[in-house]
């Protein structure tokens, strides 16, 4: 065997991967959408056997042999070939290193948690999560020893969402940013309720938050031939495969922005799947970049673009016509409104502003409990005296706290930090695509979303994870990851919120 | 390793076959009901690479030595083990003979066959279809040869449908029905106007077809917390799996019949899914008898029971709730309607009575055609002769003939005789069910239908594939096939609809 037929080997394996992942992602999309109540149980089977025969082929032994044939091929570090060998391997070494033992025991207990902690939330009982999130962490903390880190444990499982993060650098990060955040918070809270958005409760027909969110998803680029939007508890994007990329949303009927906002953030999502290159498809080079440039993507659209004047500039007057109740509401008011700042203990129900802090909290917990520096029951203590310190507010019930989030019963430990690095990403993507295409309020308000589209495409989309992420910030802005555009970013906006000054 | 250990490798075997077939079985559910356009070519991937998965699996070769092992044990012939080993034995048989190459350029050949025949189909040209066809044929007489027979290649095809059924006995069963359809066609062709079904006609709008349907599909015993009713072209059925039973339908808003009729027709199909026993599945036993029985379900539930006075005695006042269209049309009336015998050229739009001719023209022309007696040229000639002669009408354009139904292209020689012989099962059944529990035309009229459910459940759901077909229709009936109680009930109704006479 060559080189070139070992490449071809990795090729046809990596596809087979992919097609066994797609495969999941339907049944899971379906089971969240659309499946009946008494299909759960066979659901469960059929993704556990899927994901079974995925672990299996992942740790073909054959693979190690193919990677070393086909690593006596140069190949020039810009070429897909070299973003690809470089992932197989990274992959390679990982799954020979965790036990399949390993990988079983923790689907099955993050499995039997996660219904579980659904109990718990509901009764908001840390209690009884407690024994299963100990076990949890645990099996991650073995996960960590078995796949090995440079400085510490958390340091293993950072790097499956965010390649080479480190939780050290993340730690100054958020450090940076604390500060920040609690001077914006200050900032609005002198003026507590200054913004009126009493309006954003009025009630809004369902069938026309659908039809609304439909067409503006469908106006800034997202394909409906190659998509869907549906209903699910969560909303999420579902990649089944290209020419396949399906978003869902939740409505209420009180509340504008519920439905509204997740719809634009997925479709952020979906804008990023559908612009992946299709023939790169089954390999590395054909995935995104990293979570965190995934959630990068989402972030900008809800965000950047989504709660900017210029996007309501634009479609104000049609938002009107699909709901006149908002008629006595000026263009102003409707934006400001859409951009309060208020401390909540809920994560997803956060402002841009007090975003940052509960993935601050969440990550040095997170990082304690896999370091062993912290046990889960001294968890929702912490958590208290960081929201008082913080945010000023004590979370009433387990519900609000450390029982909100799924993440840490389906064993995501080392996630939480791609949520803030996609706002930092973000705003340094805002910023460079600024410098080349002139401002972004300007663009949205005449309706130019095809044009921020083709730059994200030709910057992001079309590159996959030809680079690492470290390597395609720097490739965009000419600097590595820089909290600056994110804070210049808000400071902005808060001025103009709250203080009435600064540029749009 | 001993009998038992072998027996117990072969049902992991066995699941592991069924948790694959029931991914693929959602996979395709998801094409016909919700796939965006542009997702068609990755599915066809996903479904290739499961199905090759599938074939593989199946041709195991420790499967032979297991079977030879579990053998040494002796099991009665009425227990699940017996009914398995049987299955298991006739699948290995079947799969060790043909070789996966064929399976593979079979696929391949449908696939591309699929939507030449949908090309073909709308511009009416049979020549466009021809080559593909002749290339299917080749391919399933290969197939045929491979797996076996004792007369005539078709018998190794029908096999796989109904099993041990053949070519001979299908042969002589169709020419016993033949005269009594062709003397009743005579009968309601002496006054072919003589019923009035135009008021079916009339405009009934989706959303109200839809909750009719579903009232009756619940109130019949469709368990819609382990199901889903979707639309689709071709109305089919998706066994997922246990608890995850869906049917789908589609609608016609100038047409009462083909919506309400598909819902029944799937529900009873459904019924019989939704019966098995979960704890058999993924074995044989958990299995439907044979696709006979399976479309015989069907049959009862959409004729023996939709098509029956007292069904329509219990249902028709709640009809006329959802459609007061129809208040100045009394019960006598609509159900003459719904049973009114009229040639058609289009097998799915065929009455109960005509039916049958429409399956006997395909099977003697695909016997023919597999047995190497015909050629694929020859085929609308035949077919324009076999109507004229038997209905009295011609195909006015090969959409209405030879072109109307996917089954050829899509490689299914040997299934047509299963849509006949379930409506021979059906009126065997209903004549054995009435026995027990007196008429159904009273039972359904006071809406007993979970006494009728419960009958169902004994005598064949619960059973799955316990026992063959022919064992099955013995031990429901006393005796073999028989059409008898088919000809017995359509004279019956034929009186009723024609001469005003005959018991209901």
């Amino acid at each position: 065997m060559n080189a070139r037929e070992a490449y071809e080997k990795l090729v046809k394996w990596s596809r087979e991967l992919f097609l066994i992942e797609s495969t999941m992602e339907l049944l899971s999309w379906d089971q969240r959408c659309f499946i009946p109540e008494k299909g759960h149980s066979h659901r469960s089977e059929q993704i556990a056997y899927l994901s079974r025969l995925y672990h299996e082929k992942q740790r073909d032994p054959r693979v190690g042999e193919w990677l070393e044939i086909a690593s006596t091929d140069s190949h020039e570090p810009d070429s897909a070939e070299y973003a690809n060998m470089r992932e197989w391997s990274r992959w390679h070494r990982r799954a020979t290193k965790i036990p399949l033992e390993l990988v079983e025991e923790l689907a099955k207990t993050t499995s039997e948690a996660e219904s579980v902690w659904e109990k718990a939330r509901a009764r908001s009982n840390w209690g009884l999560f407690e024994p299963y999130l100990e076990k949890i962490v645990r099996l991650k903390r073995e996960e960590a020893e078995a796949a090995g880190y440079e400085k510490e444990p958390y340091d293993a499982l950072i790097d499956l969402f965010e390649p080479s993060m480190t939780a050290c650098e993340f730690h100054e990060i958020s450090c940076s940013l604390l500060p920040f955040i609690e001077e914006s918070i200050g900032l609005a809270m002198k003026k507590p309720n200054s913004i009126d958005d009493s309006f954003l409760f009025r009630y809004f027909p369902l069938k026309i938050q659908e039809e609304f969110g439909r067409f503006v998803a469908g106006r800034i680029g997202y394909d409906f031939k190659a998509g869907r939007l549906d209903v699910s508890a969560h909303p999420f994007t579902a990649y089944i495969g290209p020419g396949d990329v399906r978003i869902t949303t939740r409505y209420n009927t009180g509340d504008f922005r519920t439905a509204f906002f997740a719809i634009l953030h997925e479709t952020g999502h979906a804008l990023y799947d559908q612009g992946l290159k299709e023939s790169h498809w089954g390999t590395p080079c054909g995935m995104y970049a990293s979570l965190g440039f995934h959630e990068a993507q989402a972030r900008f659209w809800e965000n950047q673009i989504g709660r900017s004047k210029g996007f309501w500039k634009f479609f104000y007057p049609r938002l009107l016509k699909h709901f006149p109740i908002l008629a006595d509401v000026p263009l102003e008011k409707f934006w400001k409104a859409l951009n309060v700042v208020k401390p909540s203990p809920i994560r997803v129900e956060a402002d841009e502003v007090t975003y940052g802090l509960h993935i601050i909290l969440r990550f040095r917990l997170e990082r304690k409990l896999i370091n062993g520096e912290m046990s889960v029951r001294e968890v929702p203590e912490a958590w208290a005296q960081f929201m008082k310190t913080h945010l000023g507010i004590s979370p009433s019930k387990e519900e609000e706290g450390a029982l909100q989030d799924v993440h840490w019963s389906a064993g995501l430990f080392g996630y939480f930090p791609v949520y803030l690095l996609g706002n930092i990403y973000a705003a340094q993507i805002k910023e460079a695509m600024e410098k080349d295409l002139g401002p972004l309020e300007e663009l949205c308000s005449r309706g130019k979303f095809f044009t921020i589209l083709e730059w994200l495409d030709k910057n992001i989309y079309s590159k996959g994870r030809r680079h690492t992420p470290r390597e395609l910030i720097a490739k965009i802005t000419g600097r590595g990851i820089d909290i600056r555009p994110f804070c210049d970013y808000l400071r902005n906006k808060l001025e103009l919120l709250y203080l009435g000054e600064g540029n749009p």
